[in-house]
């Protein structure tokens, strides 16, 4: 099985100095996800949690909403074909769907609703739809329980701290527990990870929890989140636009830029809920 | 035509007090890519150099080389059609070709020369290949100058500063000059961009000259770079372990972490000239 790092030779430059030494480095590989027999799917990920990639990959495209949906999966780790070398990488997931189930590629706005001519088309027309009604989720999360939930990623992104390249996803419970953090070279990858966790211990959807991704929120990673069931996506940077009007749109809080104590809220404010400081210069006060 | 940057209402939250206020945001819409009108890729990014987008993204996938490969890009400004409100999001790049040259799809290793069980497939196998002989580039370029682009790149990412949210790439030339600079919400894109650009320009391949990206480096980056002919990739963060081995295998000088006077050197250290501090506390020194 491959590892999460990987050793190299560097050569490091310090201003006029140079010296060899080994270096830690985050492991990158391909994984082919294939469905009944068929290529859906290429991704370079870390290698870990390859189970959880695969299911929480076809989560993120609207194929599978519950562990019942999927039958089996399967990760050769190349010793029964007799590719155990360390010369190779790569390995294929093979999923089976329960009966009646098909791996339907995901909407393509190019052909469908979109104009055929300059590309435009609606914020709704690009997402894959969602069976959650996140809007409807009543959860209410203290901004000081998200300030703490981004040191306990901090905290458990063992892999970033001697790499400084990967990105992390996690999970909280309504009362700020860490569930679960998965790591990886890509973010989407990471995020796919931690939902196809959720989905195989069964916990989709995942009301009233936080997921909270070390970097920036995309649209890709509100449509994650939403199809995953989080009413609340925290990112530690900055979201682009199309992020906060389809949090907007789905009625899910996106939050970002959450550093310290300090937070931006998109969309869906209400519920981060803000215990007002008494001020310290008050007429009388301690 | 769309901005790169688009603003949002946000409640800003800091410890105990909030307030509500207009926040400005890296702009993310979709770009359809469609070659002799048939539909190739779909990517979401910060509108601006589309022309640039499509280009290099054709660079990356193999499937040109040259501004003689591309008859014409359009890109539908929505107006045509009567799509230019401001509800729709997305445009769409029609690229047509020289007569001879078909848009044939990457190389895809679940299907070729991998390991139809496990999925194991060697480096060389991985990749699209590369017109350009890189390793042969003769490039040498001094640390000093390499952190001196690092500077350049930060003065000149102008959204990344006001939205925190955006990727650049920035082509250097041998003597430090910086050719150009583009920014995108993905990384990728940020290097499509740039490359793009340099097609369009005539300029590949970009023998002599340093490939900068404000991020991380994964393979996808490296395989661009290669396909671009750069002999430098720098980045201001860390590189994947299957980076690293691309890069040495194509004989591809790969810095990381570029911060300051400090850098890793993953390949081909040979092209990065160290030049001796001499000891402040040598015997007789002034």
């Amino acid at each position: 099985m491959s590892g999460r790092t990987a050793r190299r030779r560097v050569v490091r430059i310090d201003g006029g100095s140079q010296s060899e030494r080994p270096d830690l480095l985050a492991a990158e590989e391909p994984l082919g996800i294939r469905v009944g027999g068929e290529a859906v799917s290429l991704t370079m990920r870390t290698p870990g949690d390859d189970l959880d990639l695969a299911a929480g990959f076809l989560v993120g495209e609207g194929i599978v909403g519950s562990v019942a949906d999927i039958t089996s999966i399967t990760i050769c780790d190349g010793v029964r074909c007799g590719h155990a070398g360390h010369e190779e990488v790569g390995n294929i997931a093979d999923v089976e769907l329960r009966p009646g189930l098909a791996a339907v590629p995901r909407r393509n706005f190019l052909t469908t609703s979109a104009c055929g001519v300059c590309g435009k088309a609606s914020i709704a027309d690009l997402c894959v739809h969602t069976r959650w009604d996140i809007g409807a989720d009543g959860l209410r999360v203290p901004a000081a329980a998200l300030a703490a939930m981004a040191d306990s990623l901090r905290a458990a992104q063992r892999v970033f701290a001697r790499t400084g390249g990967l990105h992390a996803a996690a999970a909280f419970s309504p009362d700020g527990g860490l569930l679960a953090v998965r790591e990886d070279v890509g973010r989407h990858n990471a995020v796919d990870k931690l939902v196809g966790w959720a989905l195989r211990e069964g916990r989709l959807p995942m009301r009233g929890c936080v997921l909270l991704v070390s970097g920036r929120a995309s649209f890709e990673l509100v449509q994650k989140a939403m199809l995953a069931g989080f009413p609340v996506l925290a990112a530690v940077s900055a979201p682009s636009s199309l992020a906060a009007d389809l949090a907007a749109e789905a009625g899910l809080t996106l939050v970002g830029f959450l550093r310290g104590r300090s937070m931006n809220v998109y969309s869906r404010p209400e519920r981060v809920l803000v215990t007002p400081r008494l001020s310290r210069s008050a007429p009388g006060g301690a």
